[in-house]
C-alpha cells in the first residue's frame, strides 16, 4: 500500500458530510471490500450515468469485476471511461428520539478512477482470483473457463488509489433538549443490528445424491 | 401505473445481456424497491460519476430520498443532473459445475432520470413516508422535523419513468458438457441463500429501562 494517498485524502474523496465518520485508515477499507459481495459501478454514456451491480474482488490494491463482452457498458468501462466503484454494507438501523437524528449503521468504501482491462493469463488468474474470493474452495474443483468463456468476458481491474470511506456506528447522536424532553426522552431508542447469512445449500436435480462440500459447508456471512 | 412505459422498453433500459432475466413487469419492480432499504444513486461532476448509498422509500411511482444541503452532490442533483438509482438484494450464490456459469441471485432495479426537490410541506409528507418505510411504526412516537432541520435536508423525489429489472433465480445453467463430464457430473451444484435479519434491538444508554416497542420487535427482513 506504500505510495498510495490515504482515504479521504484527495479534494474528489474528502468527506465533507459528518466528516467524523470519515475514515482514513486503508486497512479499514480493505476490510469493508473484504467482506462485501456485491459493489454498485458507474459508467456514464452521453452525460448519462449508469449504476450495475457485479461481484467483485479485492486482490492487493486493486479491486477486479467482469462482465460480458457484449456489454456496451463493459466495453466503455474497458476504454478506461472514468468510473466510480461503491461497496456498501448495511449493519443496522439507528432509532433516535428525532428522526432526523436516526440513520443507519452501514460501512461504505467509493473508489474514483479508471478500469484496466487484463487479458490472457493475467485475467484468467484475476477470475480464479474472483471466483476464490466470492465462493472459497470452489476453483479446486469447479471447471475452470476455457477459451471461448473468456473469449465472452470482459475481466476488469481498478486501482484503488482514490478512495474514500465512511462508517456509521454507535448510538443514535440526539439532540440534548430531546434527552429531558418530558415526552422524548421516554421513548425507546437505540439500534436494532442487521445480519446476513446463509441459508441451507440447495442441490440442483443432477446433485440431488451427492454431499454438499465441506468448503461450502463452511461459508460465513457477517 | 397508468401511461408509464414498461420496465425496460426504452432504449436506453433495454436488457441487452442475459435477456432472459429481464422482467417487464412494473409490480415485479415495485416489490423490489419495496423490500430493499439502500440505493445506490449517481451523480456527474465533470464527467467523473459518483454512487453513493442512500435510504429511500417508494412512494406511488417515486422514489424519495434525502441528503444533506451542504452537500454538492445533492445540490447538483437537486438542479435536475441525469441520475441513476439501482436498488440490488443479493439472495444467494449459484454454484455451477463450471466457474463461468456460476453466478448470483438477485433482484434490481435500475431508475434513469432527474430528481425533483420537495419543499414546504411536500418535502416534510414525503420524510415522514420514508421514516415509516425504514422504522415502520417510529413516526407515531419519534420527533417530527424541526424547521431548522427541514432547511438542513434536501428531499428528492425520483419519478419512476424509465426503469429496468433483472431478476437472477433459479438453479445454475451449465453447458450440457458439463453435465455428462466424468469428473464435473459428479460435484455438487446448486445454490446458497442468503437471508438479511434483524438482531436484538440494542437500546443506548438513556433508554436501558425502556421496552422495546412492539413495532420494532416486529420489524423483519427478507
Amino acid at each position: 500500500m506504500s505510495g498510495l494517498p490515504d482515504p479521504g485524502s484527495t479534494p474528489r474523496t474528502r468527506v465533507k458530510r459528518i466528516p467524523e465518520k470519515a475514515v482514513t485508515d486503508r486497512e479499514v477499507a480493505y476490510a469493508i471490500l473484504d467482506a462485501g459481495l456485491v459493489a454498485h459501478v458507474a459508467v456514464v454514456t452521453h452525460g448519462q450515468p449508469y449504476v450495475v451491480p457485479v461481484g467483485y474482488a479485492r486482490v492487493g490494491d486493486e479491486v477486479i469485476f467482469h462482465g460480458s463482452s457484449a456489454s456496451r457498458l463493459f466495453k466503455t468501462l474497458s476504454t478506461g471511461a472514468p468510473t466510480c466503484l461503491t461497496v456498501t454494507l448495511l449493519d443496522g438501523l439507528v432509532l433516535a428520539r428525532s428522526l432526523f437524528e436516526s440513520s443507519m449503521h452501514y460501512r461504505t468504501v467509493m473508489a474514483l478512477g479508471t478500469c484496466r482491462r487484463l487479458e490472457g493469463d493475467d485475467a484468467v488468474a484475476a477470475l480464479l482470483d474472483l471466483s476464490e474470493r466470492l465462493m472459497p474452495g470452489r476453483p479446486s474443483e469447479a471447471r475452470h473457463p476455457a477459451p471461448q468463456e473468456l473469449k465472452a468476458t470482459i475481466t476488469l481491474a481498478l486501482p484503488l488509489v482514490e478512495i474514500s470511506v465512511k462508517v456509521g456506528d454507535g448510538p443514535p447522536e440526539d439532540v440534548p433538549e430531546d434527552l429531558v424532553d418530558p415526552v422524548y426522552s421516554r421513548i425507546w431508542a437505540g439500534w436494532v443490528p442487521i445480519t446476513e447469512s446463509f441459508g441451507e445449500p440447495m442441490a440442483d436435480e443432477f446433485a440431488t445424491g451427492i454431499p454438499v462440500p465441506d468448503y461450502v459447508r463452511a461459508w460465513r456471512r457477517s
